[in-house]
């Protein structure tokens, strides 16, 4: 039994045996958190897991399938944590996965520094919001732009809360590689992978999945290309088997 | 007519209409300097073009075929300066390529500042050689070790030789990415386009190519992947393309 709200709908969240709660008007995942949520490292017995900027809850969601951790996700809008919650609720995962209502410039001084394994992130992508640019939809326009977080304080707040050695991984636009590369440096996280998804074989990356560790040695790999579609304008396999599954 | 030594052969250069003198146990070109002289955006009318760690002049010979500007080539190694020397002379080419037997590194000193408005590189890869592991061959060593020569002389220099707005552009491994981006922003070198060569679909990326603009405004680009072979390890299509030139 789940409570839903104005427009919200229980989505399945893909392959997972799992559902989530969403809204057109609110927020809806996209498919860079499922990225995200595939391409970090995890634990698979154990750990402590935190998400931040997390929205209606998909990353922790979906990494609650690919780690027995704890996992927290951090969630300035009351109204998406609100929806995240009933979310975990719904799914009968209340002991392992909660969620903070809160700003991530604050959680480590709330919640302790250095206590995490994995930190994860798919933070506003647009930077510098002129007021017509902006949605008017304040849920929206809140979780596209840089307006109560900027990349500068997501980077920030996740070096101060992964521990030495672990890992902190983003999603992002490929324009702000350089700025992702300089901050994780300044605040001690050392870039140890990189995978750029391409929509297809000819056309330039929209995408960028970055995971560094604090207090890394230094040595990048770049991973393999991740092409979204075909020519024929359908999803590659490699796409199909990381929304669908395997079969 | 052109005299050949020791083991040199007069090597066709791919498909341009140019011949190239290539020795195994000196100096033979590789992929990567034709997809810098292929990945970079040249002028085609006119410039002043100059490429450094030159060896034995592959990006200088390929460059004249996008081009009509001048280029140079400096490189340090007098028997690779003067095979060099001989193809460009073999092909007619003197009268827009020269050649220059010297240290990248007083090259600004030496034939001026901002003078260029184009400047390649593919400098030694291999960043701190032990002894044992060095190529016995000197020349080969020279040519893939950064002993005359290291990542930072190479970013300075062309930083030194490009004028406001001029171009500079280098291939390297990947895991030198974060290396590269940090010292070409010490040296005023804005990075504007990388392009990742991966072996294959489902491979980690074995080259980057980077162009960036001496100070430039912000703001990366990440060009379409490019793959190299088929899964039946035949080269792909794009590859083909640009060793063999359009069918």
């Amino acid at each position: 039994m789940v409570e839903l709200k104005d427009d919200e709908r229980l989505d399945y969240l893909l392959a997972e045996d799992l559902r989530i709660i969403q809204s057109p008007s609110v927020f809806a995942f996209s498919l860079d958190a499922v990225l995200l949520a595939r391409f970090v490292y995890v634990p698979i017995q154990k750990g402590r897991l935190i998400d931040l900027c997390s929205g209606n809850g998909v990353i922790p969601l979906f990494l609650s399938t690919r780690s027995k951790g704890t996992i927290t996700g951090v969630e300035i809008q009351e109204r998406l944590y609100d929806m995240a919650v009933r979310s975990i609720q719904y799914n009968h995962l209340e002991e392992r996965l909660s969620m903070i209502h809160g700003d991530i410039k604050e959680m480590s001084q709330k919640i302790g520094f250095g206590k995490f394994d994995i930190v994860t992130c798919n933070p506003p992508y647009f930077p510098t919001p002129a007021k017509k640019e902006i949605n008017e939809n304040e849920h929206l326009a809140i979780a596209r732009h840089e307006i109560l977080c900027t990349l500068e304080d997501a980077v920030k707040a996740s070096s101060q809360l992964v521990k030495q050695g672990g890992k902190v991984a983003f999603v992002h636009r490929p324009d702000r590689l350089i700025d992702i590369i300089e901050l994780m440096r300044k605040y001690r996280l050392e870039p140890k992978r990189i995978q750029l998804v391409y929509p297809k074989l000819g056309k330039e990356a929209n995408t960028l999945l970055i995971e560094a560790i604090k207090d890394g040695n230094p040595g990048l790999k770049i991973e393999n290309p991740l092409i979204v579609y075909t020519e024929e304008d359908e999803y590659t396999p490699e796409l199909r088997d990381i929304l669908y599954g395997k079969e």
